[in-house]
């Protein structure tokens, strides 16, 4: 019998870091958490006129629902984290540009005498039955339609090194990777650095572009339902998803080169470990079948994806049917 | 009446840069080209015992047909090259790495004091009926078979500012981009720089994955079929594609945030001049919108695609219709 | 009169991050501090058969002393750090080589498919009279003497937003920032981020090359003395230095261009602000003035610095006597 | 007896690529050259109200004198050119902004939606008994004097790969290096690419900070003698520099890590080959003994500078005295 464990957190309940934060609740493998995320602003941008600089309060900014704490959970072991449902909470977003922040200005590290550009919010209009967004400009007033694609921008536990990190920032630990593949069907793997993990989320976005070009998604608060469990003695270098279809690894650094390198290497390690592949064959192989659509290029580090389609890899050499098996409970859950 | 050019070249009539070499041919505005192009080995890596650094002759790489000299084509015109049908001229394509080249490698440049990877090489085998490459593992006799994607790495016209540019560097010119974008039924836009503009193209590839991981593809030789054209006072700062569905932005630099910075920059830049939408408006609706496959993360400098669906664009402000109508003449011209 | 504090702390008195530990004292605005440091590897490497992967414990390296909790410190002050005297501790320092760390190896994120370089031990002998440090050959008898200079590669406060780091990581907040330009006779000035400012360092350095290559220096414990003052009301967006005679900002981050574009904008900021330009004739000014000895290029960010002679640059407009009166005070310390 | 060869250009011989011009004259090794080197701007910046974008032709831009084909040179040799004296051919100088152009703004390649930094133009003077160069403030009356220290920012050969680089790129044939370092006194060796080496040399700056952070030195003309020799038989792979006290490399490359890489393994290969040790142990002996000047954080490349002391190393395992002859060249020669 699955557990189910429903939260909505109270506002003093979010946390605003991986690692460095009591558990907000303790948990068994295998639990169903069905949870509220509130959006990356906090919900403090509401209108055109709210602008970040003016409504937000830093550092409290990008809060995450959690942390949980999962029994049995030890460093070098992987929590699995199965997304079974995401669904807007509201019936609009927000997106906006945050001065000094984005792909396409300046920055507090890509650091310019030029001014900033102008601060300015935009709110999309949700049609959760017709699964749209609707992007209305600022300057005009032309309208435009784009499927809604919900997904979680941060996900991740606690970093190792002692550190406490700030929940804009991604790294190995997950954390504000920022990438769309983040949707429900998929399992998110990540490695464990402390002793029950400290597993939360947020940041959920109705829809992003790969690459989050102007540092901001089409943020609202969720309602999401996922299944979380461990696999035991199974080491995880860097966040990896699957997918009914393919296999993913992201890579999280600066430069961008480095984010991708991380994560065609440990695409290319996966597959040459799990699919009988030397490393030198997996290399050749990935570099002909991979996909590598980027993540972010706006945050604290950038994060970049490689994706492969399992029919084009050799067969398992193992039985590893994490995914599946999550799927399937997730199945049985929803129809429950 | 359209002009057709049937272009077989001898050996000594490959060229080996953009800029530099004497026309090939002079062609008019519309003249359909029906070439073969050699692969980047320039033919000679046959069997796994023919490694790079043995059988070819440096700087003798990535042989290019051409170049043409567009009859009218002047700096700030843009040449048009519409992709007819690009098909590998051999049942067989080769792959391998090369010392100190590729993403998961030190380089030239990303220079350590480490040893190089083992130099390696891959036959595949292409099924041209049934559109299958087929990879052939070295270190076990695992095969795997990929859908073939046929594709040109290298297309560009002469570089800017007096210079002659090796046909393995990919910049504003075009060049080595090495993007999976570059297929058939696609238009890809170029800038003049020179008079004539000089065109060229090769390196053949069967498929090759999101950022050419290993440095090197599914290489072969190709009889492709191309439309060229000229739109006369239109400039072009950095290549752009147009598919049936998509437009496309490609940048070319390192570190790899600055190919991504270019690429998405020109996109935002060129929906806004022809979708009737303010700069910031576009920066929002594309940072929603945009997809950011990699092409290469191996080359002089890296290549990045901004690419987004027209479907999701607000309706064009002018009648831009070169990609429809070389479309309309590719078809006519297939069903002659 | 002045507070002399002296500390010598015992091995669970160090700290391994900068932030979330508690202070190992509180001290008053003008204390002396005479403290011992640990090296970096905390006094494990002692013989050339002491490889770090064998002796060291991870996180557990590069120990800091402190934190000190100064008296009055808020965010929007800074710290002023006065180098009175920085002494080895030892006749002997260590430096190594450790697997995927350093400049000219791949690293965890630039990450690739070599095996890492070897693991080796250099014991140097340091000669406190002579002030030199001498060098012996591994693979031959070739030994070399050079001139002892030594330094801090690690000082720093608290960072903000609600993190915590790794003592082995340079940013905003100072850390790990190792420029051979922090030894005695400068101020370090920082920005203070958390109430009490949580002042610690350490890693000494009998001397390091500007850049760090191999990722690690002359590491040796010391006996270092100095004056912590309290500048109230002052922001210092990023560690400045002063010494006699020059000024110096350090800028940290990943790619090492945008660590030079920190340092180089808030020098052009502080020149700009303290010495009566404009921002744009100071940009000016010091394009033509600036030195820039790179500091490491192997930490987790890496670290630039810019410099420049004060006899170069017009006279302050603000009595701005900090470094002067620490100078006094610590003559008339050394002095009593 | 010496060959010494006078040359004043006329406008139209001076030339602005490396590789594709024809030779300017044929010298025999051992030659001295006196000649006259216009400034960056084609010396057409005269006043603050010549800015580049309005007075400059581009890609006239950065005018080099040569090229000077060395009789017997040819790939793998190497060229040696000794500058006995650098003299301001002027008594002003002139430094500028140019849009989008320097560190400290976005770029053509860091392409931010920003509007770019203003153009400005300062005139410096150069007073050439004093060696000073003034400053003067544009927006109030500021003045600052600076020590004289004249450079060439251009000095290079053909480069290889059947390439033609704008004189504005540095790379591995030297080219647009923009190091201080490149004083009278120095010995600047070149990898030969092509036959006859193609040298040429420009772009004269009275002084210039470490980085060249704008953009632009203090710009100025020069009447320049150096004696230029040829190497048989030895190749160099990046460009060095020797001066009395010091040896150096030059890498340059982007993200700027890349140029240090370069940089540092080429001198660690250098001391290694030339000082009997291993590369290990030279790699260890140079991370704590090198300094790390930057060069240029604004060309198409970035460089950055590795530099030892010769008297920090190992006693030299042969004779090598080509800077040693040079000197003595010169000595006489200045004598005359």
């Amino acid at each position: 019998m699955t557990d189910v464990l429903t939260v909505r957190p109270s506002f003093d309940q979010y946390v605003w870091t991986f690692g460095g934060a009591a558990p907000l609740a303790r948990i068994k493998p295998g639990t169903v958490l069905d949870v509220f995320t509130e959006d990356c602003f906090a919900g403090r941008v509401r209108s055109e006129r709210d602008l970040v600089s003016e409504v937000c309060e830093f550092p409290f900014l990008n809060p995450q629902t959690g942390p949980f704490y999962i029994e049995g959970a030890e460093p070098g072991d992987t929590v699995a984290v199965h997304f079974v449902s995401i669904e807007p909470a509201r019936d609009w977003a927000a997106s906006t540009t945050v001065p000094l922040f984005g792909a396409l200005t300046s920055t507090h590290t890509t650091a310019t005498l030029q001014p900033p550009l102008p601060e300015r919010v935009w709110i999309w209009a949700l049609d959760r039955a017709r699964r749209t967004c609707t992007f209305t400009a600022r300057d005009n007033d032309i309208t435009v339609e784009l499927p809604m694609d919900p997904m979680h921008g941060t996900v991740g536990v606690a970093p190792p090194n002692l550190e406490v990190r700030s929940a804009l920032v991604p790294d190995l630990h997950g954390g504000n990777m920022d990438t769309p593949e983040m949707r429900a069907g998929v399992t998110c793997y990540l490695g464990v650095n402390v002793a029950g993990a400290l597993l939360s989320f947020g940041d959920g976005h109705a829809r992003q572009g790969e690459g989050e070009t102007c540092g901001v998604a089409v943020e609202t608060a969720m309602n999401t339902i996922v299944i979380v469990d461990l696999i035991k003695g199974r080491a995880t270098p860097w966040p990896r998803i699957e997918s009914d279809t393919h296999i993913m690894s992201v890579g999280s650094a600066r430069p961008l080169e480095d984010a991708f390198r991380i994560a065609q290497l440990d695409l290319v390690q996966w597959v040459a470990a799990g699919r009988g592949l030397s490393e030198m064959d997996a290399y050749q192989l990935l570099s002909q079948a991979v996909e590598s659509p980027l993540a972010n290029v706006c945050d604290t580090n950038y994060s970049s994806v490689a994706k492969v389609r399992k029919a084009w890899l050799p067969p398992a050499t193992s039985d590893d049917s994490v995914h599946a098996r999550l799927r399937a409970q997730a199945a049985e859950y929803r129809a429950s």
